[in-house]
């Protein structure tokens, strides 16, 4: 399934994509796409309705594909190549961080540069939606937590994130700097998720261009690893880092 | 008033504290002590009614002072004594980090320390629970965005902090490494937040014994620092740093 949500920022209604692409309402069967919503008990439920019996949604505007998210975690320096550009070693184990839940926003929301911004920043990003909540997960039990995927643009603001007094968090928390989206799709849709190409265009130039094959720490090992330090609740985001060629580094 | 929230986790019911310190059930009048019901309008409406006149509340556990909190906005080395002691200078411009919201639990709920932890710490913190939303915040527009105060431990572990690849998150994140309460005083009960005291005892024996005159940056510098980096919302909670003596600096 794709799963999205159509409507104004905090009116967002459940919704479906049919197989030509179109916005079917969910929510007669679901109240959103967020937290017990898209358990895996959840998520087979929905996958018994035929999406062609539901009514079409009017065109709108796309939200976050994920309402509610309790915790956005991110995973920094996770492709050797960007490590490298940004003048940092591949660490020897994930670098987490976190951005502000307050940041999300629609996949295609206007962001907004902040007051006092002089190097904002893109960066493409798997986003690992959870489903199942846990704590000390083994590798072998990780992928049973993993609702599905999403593109998470992990906007930056390089000289708040580096240059302000340390920790990141400064440099990746301002409104709109969390473009979610356009769907989650779920896990039995994707197979390898280390397997998935991803790029980002400004202006109609492609700035970068990888593939999840260059993770240094792949999906798998990232929610076991991440489960061991705090435990992770369905709708729960983890943004698994960006390959090379962000603007600033 | 003093806000506090009564029952088992995830079941607490709103409740206030009368003249003589017994909670009574606030439920008939406000759906929880989070988000929009602690709006300085919300407040204002609570303030009128008479504690005496609701039904005292079977002793139960004490929860969180706060639900739904959005973000856990934590103020690193806010003393000038405890940033000696950990072997870092004060920084020019105050250091914010986040904790996991999924580690915040009640005052006198069992602190769990996590598997493999060898350095787990304490921090008594002057928590400022966020009342109204705003960005971009002036210092003089700053105090009328909180809506009290609650005392926040800001539960540690010093090796996954500091030894485990940058950034402090995987230190502070841990279930039950953000006990809150026992409840929220409301800012008109305090005056000024610089002149409160503050202690931290362990099985008796009093470790942590400071005031928020020490404070770097006052909480009106600070909620006007972070909202130039995030949005702040209702229920949102800054903890503004620990004094001296935590255990493993």
């Amino acid at each position: 399934m794709k799963l999205l949500r159509v409507g104004q920022p905090g009116h967002e209604k459940p919704a479906i994509l049919d197989a030509e692409g179109n916005a079917r309402d969910f929510s007669a069967h679901t109240a959103d796409i967020a937290g017990d919503a898209i358990t895996p008990e959840a998520l087979r439920r929905l996958a018994d309705i035929d999406p062609q019996s539901l009514p079409l949604l009017a065109e709108d505007r796309i939200g976050p594909c994920v309402g509610r998210v309790g915790k956005f975690i991110c995973v920094g320096l996770n492709y050797a190549d960007h490590a490298a550009e940004s003048g940092m070693a591949v660490p020897d184990e994930p670098v987490i961080f976190m951005k502000s839940t307050s940041a999300i926003c629609g996949p295609y929301d206007e962001v907004l540069v902040p007051r006092g911004s002089d190097k904002c920043d893109w960066e493409v990003e798997l986003g690992v939606v959870i489903g199942k909540g846990g704590v000390y997960l083994s590798e072998d039990e990780a992928m049973d937590h993993v609702a599905g995927y999403c593109v998470v643009n992990d906007v930056s603001e390089r000289s708040f994130q580096i240059e302000r007094s340390g920790q990141w968090v400064k440099g990746k928390s301002a409104d709109t700097f969390g473009p979610i989206g356009p769907w989650l799709v779920t896990a039995d849709e994707i197979g390898d998720p280390q397997n998935l190409k991803m790029w980002l265009e400004v202006d109609g130039k492609r700035h970068q261009d990888g593939s999840t094959r260059t993770m240094v720490f792949g999906v798998r090992h990232l929610v076991s690893y991440i489960s061991q330090f705090m435990s992770l609740q369905p709708g729960d985001i983890i943004s698994t880092g960006t390959p090379p060629a962000s603007a600033w580094g």
